[in-house]
């Protein structure tokens, strides 16, 4: 049902990043819910990790073990997200590691755990214990979809992207998975992303690049405004690459921050192309705006109506919606007689006034394609913005009213 | 299909203020779809309007209408909004105030114009004209009734308020009607509303008491998050009443703001019960904030998220959703562990930590019910903030994605 993507597109592994995937029973019988992945040594790695003042007990964890020690494993849940559980779920998230790292015969701080699904349940740790060996056992550097399919919640589709990028005539691959489908909102990572690369780069710079590229990516996609507590993107540079080193200001760097960018734009897009229920995927421009900020308010007060959304999802040019956001957007002033009103290349409304040569069957048109993009001129300066939503559906309701039971 | 109301209660007749309501035939035929008010002379008039940058030429012309001349005439129709119709909805609205002014002979800024349906289309001028004679003819201080119904559009309940105060042994009527479904959302007014008292206050002392209870009642109800290009709410005092002057700092004004804020209320609430869909009542209450604003923030975070809305819709006792739309508010910080939440009588989270006696059937039960109160405490300070919403079902989708078919 995802809009535009069906299965992954060839997923190049990347030296020195293995994967392993198995059927741990968490929430569902026979299904692939537990993933692994291996970072060779000396390998860099970056995180960016959701802003929700109730982020989720391993992304606390994460976060600290990220700080204090060299990550060597990531360990992935699907069945519960292990949020909202206190004392207790930070304990459980510190046990897996020690579980990971036990089995691997070192220290827990080098383990990362990520957990996605429900909130407010703890963790089957004596199954995730007892399926740890098989983790192990299938450590692979193809193991790209098995993962991406193991990372799932009400994803539809697996979800990945991956590039050979030729830098000073050796080659770079970047290959990367991500999951979600709801509860995505940008402020900070928005859902699960995990994205390996054989580049040799310093973690401070390979920190700056994710984050930007983040900024660009993730952080402006929007199913339904709902920022997840266990948002998480992580980057591992393993350095296995012929190329030499990465340096900040270099052409190289140029190449691969826009490289790195585009894997995280594929990635974050395909979230939104597999909203839950979405039956359309909408781009967003505002241009012409005072500052990126504004620029930014007025497209998230688009993307963010239900009003809004309800009318893609029928279809229907019902303008009038958009006019509506635009004019209830929280920036400093409008000036509607500045405001011009694009669907696709039909110009509804120019200067405030609707346009003259206008008629429905060219708005219709339009809004009858799959994906569709919406650009409103602001008319007021040079800055600009762009976000990715999806329409709301009868089955977006149906997914969240049916969810837990 | 309305939560908890089903008709108008007793509606008190307000002297001095004649209500009149016709078939004009605007959009559907054989509905009520405009209605008159004419207030007596030498009453005054308070307002309040939509704060949406594209506001639509009715408020536009209502605005400069009340500044310049005394208000004597109320011209309200359905069926289409008069929104986004740049100079030429404009004239439309003007021309309305005439074509009122003619018959009545009096001058055109006497008369106040409203318009509530769709977005982007001109107003049938021609079938308001041969209408207007009819609605003249049905003027009468009984007419709150049918005009309740004719100014309704996705309602499916007219919705009013009607009170009669003691003050100083003397009796005050106060009695108003709202409509509004979908489209909701705080900014202002947030649909239309029409209350009239035969108080004797100065208009100035009417708007202060006006502006204050519309902020507590209509400018705490959501829907959709959506703020309408069309929202106003008036308010006529035609000083017909035994009771003496009301004026500021007086007992008298005290009771008669308390009454006026529990009209307005319940107008609002009508609204919600009525919302586009709507299964549940939800009362959100905020408390222990730092500041106002900052409870404000935590409880429209809430209300408005979609996931939150979906699993009240449910009967969900998804307490996660909630807790992450906690943690995604836009305030100054959250300190998750002073945070208590709960549903009804039943406490979820306490300090923090999942509460050690909730168990999910007592979640379960207080969800089942048609009408929660959801209260956090953010252990922060001793300012509050209450906000009213409804869930987000099928059919909110369904109403919206075929509204203009």
């Amino acid at each position: 049902m995802a809009i535009g993507i069906t299965d992954l597109p060839k997923m190049h592994p990347v030296k020195g990043f293995k994967l392993g995937t198995t059927k741990a029973g968490i929430k569902y019988k026979d299904r692939k819910d537990l993933v692994l992945m291996a970072i060779a040594e000396g390998s860099t790695v970056a995180a960016t990790f959701t802003r929700n003042a109730f982020c989720a007990a391993p992304v606390l964890v994460s976060k600290e073990n990220i700080q204090n020690s060299p990550t060597r494993y990531l360990l992935i849940n699907t069945g519960s997200a292990n949020a909202g559980t206190g004392a207790e779920g930070i304990k459980q998230a510190n046990e897996c590691c020690k579980i990971v790292a036990d089995y691997a015969k070192t220290e827990a701080p080098e383990v990362l755990p990520f957990s996605t699904g429900v909130i407010g349940e703890l963790l089957p740790i004596e199954k995730i214990s007892r399926a740890i060996p098989s983790v192990f056992e299938q450590l692979s550097e193809n193991g790209w979809h098995d993962a991406a399919t193991g990372i799932m919640t009400t994803d539809t589709v697996p979800k990945g992207a991956s590039e050979i990028i030729e830098v000073g005539g050796k080659n770079i691959t970047i290959t990367g998975i991500s999951k979600g489908a709801g509860m995505i909102r940008p402020n900070m990572a928005t859902m699960l992303a995990f994205i390996a690369t054989d580049a040799v780069i310093k973690q401070e710079l390979l920190q700056k690049c994710l984050s930007k590229a983040v900024k660009y990516s993730f952080n402006k996609v929007t199913v339904d405004g709902d920022t997840s507590t266990n948002d998480s993107c992580i980057l591992a540079a393993t350095g296995t690459s012929d190329c030499h080193e990465i340096t900040a200001g270099s052409k190289e760097y140029i190449l691969f921050e826009q490289a790195i960018h585009q894997i995280c734009q594929k990635l974050a897009q395909a979230i939104i192309r597999d909203g839950e229920g979405a039956t359309k995927f909408i781009t967003i421009n505002i241009e012409s705006a005072k500052t990126e900020t504004e620029a930014e308010i007025v497209a998230y007060t688009i993307a963010h109506s239900p009003l809004v959304k309800t009318a893609f999802f029928a279809s229907d040019p019902n303008w009038g919606r958009l006019l509506a956001a635009i004019g209830r957007a929280e920036i400093d002033e409008i000036n509607i007689n500045k405001i011009s009103l694009f669907i696709g290349d039909t110009c509804l409304i120019r200067d405030g006034e609707p346009a003259a040569e206008y008629i429905e069957a060219a708005g219709q048109k339009e809004m009858n394609a799959e994906e569709i993009t919406v650009r409103v001129d602001l008319g007021q300066g040079d800055q600009c913005s762009t976000v990715w939503t999806c329409d709301f559906s009868y089955d977006y309701v149906k997914i969240n009213a049916e969810y837990r039971s």
